[in-house]
């Protein structure tokens, strides 16, 4: 199943995972010059692979660890002892774990594989020391923070505005923008590996009502389902019907 | 009414509303010094006053308007041609509406002032250009962007993991720890003039659940209640049953 989600799929994650990289994640989100590329290809690095269900946990010094996507899904969750592990984000290709809370101290995180993972584990100290230092790369990663923050503002709105039909439709939406934003689609279906109980933890719903929602979708063919990949049918109406706003979360970023 | 919501509780929002400023504000996020505090004075500014329910819409050239909140409570909406105004987020003394939204081109907002309202208008231009030139003011607007973005992320969590009872639980210790980081409290109690209706929207829940769930944690001796304010009563049991983390949100942050 990990193979299939990887390779099955018209183009994106198996034929392009193999070269995202930190300068090409951020460079997304600001300019980066030749000097700046080159600054972050000298930034530590590590690969990780985690087998799907491994949980890691990132507690280094205060600071919780980075870790580039470059294959699978992962979830993150917040480790604290006055709750359990609430799963808050889920991640695909193209994606860095643990770039907002490396700025906050006692931001611990716990990163869960929902599938198997190619990840980068990025140095901290390199990538903040870097952050201080070189204006363009400061700019992409509150960029990126800022962006990816955007995302969960919308999805505040949406879970408590929307039905919970609406609420999926308008989480599909979600995730097939951010596929796009990286360059990752050439078409309207994407892998989504994501479990309907995680979902159902993102979205405050039980897992059987998105199943339910999921089926009702398929049935106004608003989306046609396998089990890792989504296709969207009519991702217009879809948004009509959710007030999904692309330009809200990828509109352009003024850092001067 | 909102005489009694400015000037009836023990000392905060009355005594100290007058002076409340942008240097004050962004200083709670980041070290400034004297230079940096004398270049916030010089940024153009135009006090504005809105009685109880006035709407503005700010829609200044692709970047929203920023508001000081000096006195009173806000709302703000996104204006978008898709979706209705669903309010997104309630702003009370020693918040700046519209700081996040001025780094994206076309986040239109609409103000509501949910109270008497006096705002301190303050130049997007001016700002954003400290914001190039000034380490310091760079430094802590990033860092108030990002601790507020924290808020909507803990929010974002409560509403999909908690029932509702602990999700009013939640949102009540959100608006007392934003009161007491900004050093506007001296006891458990705070001024609270937000309808069931905006807290109903803020959660996701209709207005008569919020006000059964008010009246539940009135039974259980959790708080108590009047018109427009709000007692804590076991503010750390509070905490332990929706795990609500006051560090999360306002854990020192490191921009180095």
């Amino acid at each position: 199943m990990e193979d299939r989600s990887r390779n099955g799929l018209p183009g994106p994650l198996g034929a392009e995972g193999g070269c995202i990289s930190i300068g090409e994640v951020l460079g997304l989100y600001g300019e980066l010059g030749a000097e700046s590329l080159e600054a972050l290809t000298n930034v530590r690095q590590k690969p990780v692979e985690l087998k799907r269900n491994q949980k890691v946990f990132s507690l280094c010094e205060g600071r919780a660890d980075i870790f580039v996507v470059k294959e699978g899904w992962a979830s993150l969750s917040h480790a604290t002892s006055t709750r359990g592990q609430d799963i808050c984000n889920v991640f695909m290709p193209g994606d860095i774990i643990g770039m907002r809370e490396s700025f906050f101290e006692s931001h611990d995180i716990v990163i869960l594989s929902l599938t198997h993972c190619k990840l980068e584990k990025v140095s901290v100290d390199d990538l903040h020391a870097l952050f201080k230092t070189n204006d363009e790369i400061r700019k992409a990663i509150t960029s990126y923070v800022m962006v990816n923050d955007n995302i969960t503002i919308e999805r505040l709105r949406s879970c408590t505005h929307h039905r919970s039909e609406e609420r999926v439709a308008h989480f599909l939406l979600e995730v097939y923008a951010r596929f796009n934003f990286k360059g990752l689609l050439n078409s309207n279906v994407f892998s989504f590996p994501v479990t309907q109980d995680i979902v159902g933890e993102l979205l405050g719903m039980t897992s059987v009502h998105v199943s339910r929602c999921m089926t009702a979708l398929e049935q106004k063919k608003l989306i046609r389902k396998t089990r890792s990949s989504i296709k969207l049918l009519q991702p217009e109406e879809m948004a009509r019907n959710t007030g999904f706003d692309r330009d809200f979360i990828y509109g352009h970023i003024c850092l001067g």
